[in-house]
């Protein structure tokens, strides 16, 4: 070894020891007799002293050092004249005997500091040194420290990390599969899975009764921001469960981590409908963290002559406390917000609760204190609060209303990233229509179970939009961080679902059909859930975006910058692969 | 859940209880008045008794079902009139009072047991049912069992598993990268991680100090017996670090692994020089669970008039302890095995030292009794044995003479699996002389140091093939499990080195660019090492193949017979990556 201790671990009681210790040079202070150096390492910061008096060659050589020279040093620890009690090892310092230059660096296009990062693109493109920086090195650490927890926690309860294969068959149902042209099989191709989902559930055939597996996983879409084409699930299955045992195991798991990493212990996670959640807060994924509730206000709203309303399939508004004094501006501001093309509605009407009881609002002319009154009781507003009501559609007014709602929660620090609030969002809709393609599609995949009491409705195709899965999400603070479901484990039922889909015995055969054979011999009821490990690390951390809780991430166009992926490849490659490039121009 | 308790846990302490067991009909057995049937999951068996005095109905349903069938059974567990003192819950049966179908199982195309499997090609297109059986399933609980140790060991020593990129950029580098066309970057290709090594080294550059990953990484190579197109590695990374700093360590571990796996204590494994293990055994990978160490017997065997030894650069043997009896078939069958083309040696000598005292040997002609004793005195052999010898250029020869040891170890049962012989073959060569090509390669990959007393020598061409590597491999019973060096933190030797392997300064940027740029910022001295898993945990196991510790594995062809990947992909996915297929017919 190139040291005896770390940079974080020598403190008061190692004063006196001869030590060698080794690091990048922090900074460096020269106070004219004295020179200073921190040396850094992953585990903390060291000061080195350098003393012309008495060793004038070694300080002189530690003056000509530069910003992240790799360094070896040996010396005394000493004790420290000014102590900094911020650092663990702000007692002591070494007293440098034996500097070893280990190697030399360029001047780092950005200071190695909490705060300097350089922007993004300096980031992206130097991300070893970005690297260093603590708060970066840190989630790394800290998803380390999780991976850890939840193979320890799941092996505990005798699941068995089975790894799954990465070269598999191309399903065309879902997300775009990223291809690999097979040498050996001319012509034919591999797909990088989506996610292990036909092999955990063969797993259950097989009888391994409890699957887990931190596992990359690859969709090849078009990068939304904070979407990487390569992320990482946590997969897990179980044989012989009801959907209750699975949601105990992974609320379960779930509330070790808050324990372990967050020291915040929690009761039983609360649980929503996805048609409630959609009804109260216009999200499958609402954020919890406060209130701010949807009330819906047909019957308070109609029949006043307002044309708007009147016409609306919902109003529906939301009840801002003690946002009363809302100026003009501030207001426009949210009419702005909410006619944001991501947005969409087309206007927002607002209802001033002042503070001595009148109310002033946007739609005077057609509503009287009455008629106003009538509509803040019905919203349980009080003197001094705000409510903004949007109207329309229903669905798709409640996913505009949810908008504004995280935007008031934002403005009113409702959304702290320190407060964690899950839940488990239920009863998922099996199928989803399509306006596009004319056609149903399964929320979840084609292997998730309908729940038993809506199974006769796959026989009316009128009722399927109303048929319920037995689906679930967990969410935390406004984010989805993990799903599952029941799977189908009967043929019978898979078929009809799979003829719900809009496949044929042929088609539905040719993709699925090992998965569909494999269930004719013994398939146990099985169910399984995946969290997705980037975004669950982002959010134990408090922070927004998941990249960088991912050592080397790719960009919104799925590039490397750093390395210079993807690339052309060579024509023997190709040739070799019988493959070519056929650019469309 | 389905269940009160699995099949493997209920023993005497339980009589008495009601329970509700779920599994597998293993077997079924009809004695008239009752009916048992063997329940199975992955934790064990449990007998069920049907009773047709008691319960005709229900004894009667039971008969009706077969192998494989999924169950749910409720009952009282009661005292077994015959235990069975193999399986933990041999002292008690379920008398069944509920009997619940849960799937009907069409009949498996082999059964379920220990021994049956079907032969290969049943057992891969069926594997989730080869799955189901105790063999195949023990490997994989003790592969997940072995990444934990591994796991907690490494992060109990300050490793952080992070995770490395699986879209990554091509090198030409090396064995043929698997390739991914990128459709958001027409005519560009990721390529599927050989290893994560750069990824680890640039993570020493940004301080991680030390680094772990249980990894897959991807090959396109012809597969021989026993490789898979995707396989997985420890891979692990340390800075600050000497030779000897990582071959402790990663002992540690495989002593941790060997002690928690099989109870087996290890001392200090032994290290051989490549050069000796190929001097010795004729193999960078010796097999030293049996001694049978090559004889070097030039100063014996030349200048009698045998023109093929005084030929021959080396004339090497070894002595198979009381083997002297083998008969003249025997000793032709050993001669076919050394001239078969995949050992390739033109004959083979023999010398038996008989019982009593004589010799017989198949170059009695040139050799008399005198000059026989001094070659077997030269061998150690004693009245009994037998020496086989070879002869030819010396390294051929060598590598000839190990697979006839090898031979001759297992003929005569010293290759025990169930013994372990791990050591550490050092100083490999840096660089590898192609014949084909006419240049060097890097024996590990060209980042790997050469020994500080050896650098000099990359000044000199003409001794190229003596500069030896500060590299390591870890060996166990004539398989390297795993490998490693300690890296090049110098950017000028690193441009050296590059050189040396033919590389311009812009093919190296091209290629390495973001690496060395890496290192002008501050690399540390580092070094690392993989261990091939799937070979780790056959050998763990005893077992020859690295298949049956793989949960789905590819063929020879690198396909799955059971998904039928690879396969054709649709024109529309092709379209939008911009690519053809172009089969050369």
């Amino acid at each position: 070894m190139y040291r005896t201790h770390t940079c974080g671990e020598l403190n008061a009681t190692n004063i006196g020891q001869t030590v060698t210790l080794a690091g990048w040079l922090q900074r460096s202070r020269d106070l004219g007799g004295m020179t200073f150096i921190d040396l850094r390492d992953r585990y903390g910061i060291t000061q080195l002293a350098f003393n012309m008096e008495t060793n004038a060659d070694l300080c002189e050589k530690a003056r000509r050092l530069g910003r992240e020279y790799v360094l070896q040093v040996t010396g005394t620890v000493i004790e420290r004249a000014s102590k900094n009690s911020k650092i663990p090892t702000g007692e002591i310092e070494i007293e440098v005997s034996d500097l070893n230059v280990l190697n030399a660096a360029k001047t780092p296009p950005f200071t190695i500091e909490d705060q300097s990062d350089g922007g993004d693109d300096l980031r992206m493109r130097y991300r070893y040194l970005d690297l260093r920086r603590n708060p970066v090195r840190r989630n790394l650490e800290m998803r380390h420290r999780m991976a850890m927890l939840v193979r320890n926690y799941l092996s505990d309860r005798n699941f068995l990390e089975i790894e799954t294969p990465m070269l598999i068959k191309s399903t065309p149902e879902g997300a775009r599969d990223f291809v690999v042209p097979s040498r050996m099989n001319p012509g034919e191709f591999y797909a990088l899975p989506q996610s292990p989902q036909q092999y955990k559930q063969l797993l259950m055939v097989s009888g391994f009764d409890r699957y887990f597996q931190i596992v990359r996983c690859f969709r090849d879409e078009d990068l939304r921001a904070d979407r990487q084409p390569e992320f990482t699930q946590i997969d897990c299955e179980m044989s012989f469960v009801h959907q209750e045992d699975v949601l105990d195991m992974f609320e379960g798991l779930a509330k070790h981590l808050f324990r372990e990493m967050k020291g915040i212990e929690f009761d039983k996670f609360p649980r929503i409908t996805w048609h409630d959640a959609m009804r109260r807060f216009g999200s499958d994924k609402p954020d919890i963290r406060f209130g701010m509730e949807f009330v819906e206000l047909n019957d308070v709203t109609k029949g006043h002559g307002f044309g708007l309303f009147d016409g609306a399939e919902l109003v529906v508004g939301i009840c801002a406390q003690g946002c009363a004094d809302y100026t003009r501006k501030q207001l426009d501001a949210l009419t702005d917000f909410v006619k944001r093309p991501q947005v969409g509605a087309g206007g927002m009407v607002y209802i001033k609760y002042n503070a001595d009881g009148s109310f002033k609002s946007s739609v005077d002319k057609f509503y009287d204190a009455t008629a106003l009154k009538a509509i803040a009781d019905k919203m349980g507003a009080h003197p001094g609060d705000l409510m903004l009501i949007l109207c329309g559609p229903a669905m798709k007014t409640r996913v505009q209303l949810c908008a504004l709602r995280l935007e008031m929660g934002q403005q009113l620090g409702l959304r702290d990233p320190q407060k964690f609030a899950p839940l488990w969002v239920i009863d998922f809709p099996l199928l989803e229509w399509d306006d596009e393609t004319q056609r149903f599609y399964a929320m979840h995949h084609p292997f998730t179970a309908p729940k038993p009491e809506d199974e006769a409705l796959l026989d009316d195709p009128s009722r399927w939009g109303d048929i319920r899965a037995n689906a679930y999400d967990i969410v935390m603070n406004g984010c989805e961080v993990g799903g599952g479901s029941i799977r189908i484990h009967d043929r019978t039922l898979q078929n009809k679902m799979f003829h719900t889909l809009g496949f044929t015995d042929e088609s539905a055969a040719a993709q699925f059909g090992f998965l569909m054979d494999a269930f004719t011999y013994g398939a146990p009821p099985h169910a399984g859930l995946a969290f997705g490990f980037d975004r669950l690390c982002s959010i134990f951390a408090g922070a927004d975006s998941i990249r960088d809780f991912i050592a080397f991430p790719k960009n919104n166009s799925g590039r490397d910058v750093m390395s210079g992926s993807p690339s052309p490849i060579a024509q023997d490659q190709l040739d070799e692969l019988q493959i070519k490039v056929d650019l469309k121009g």
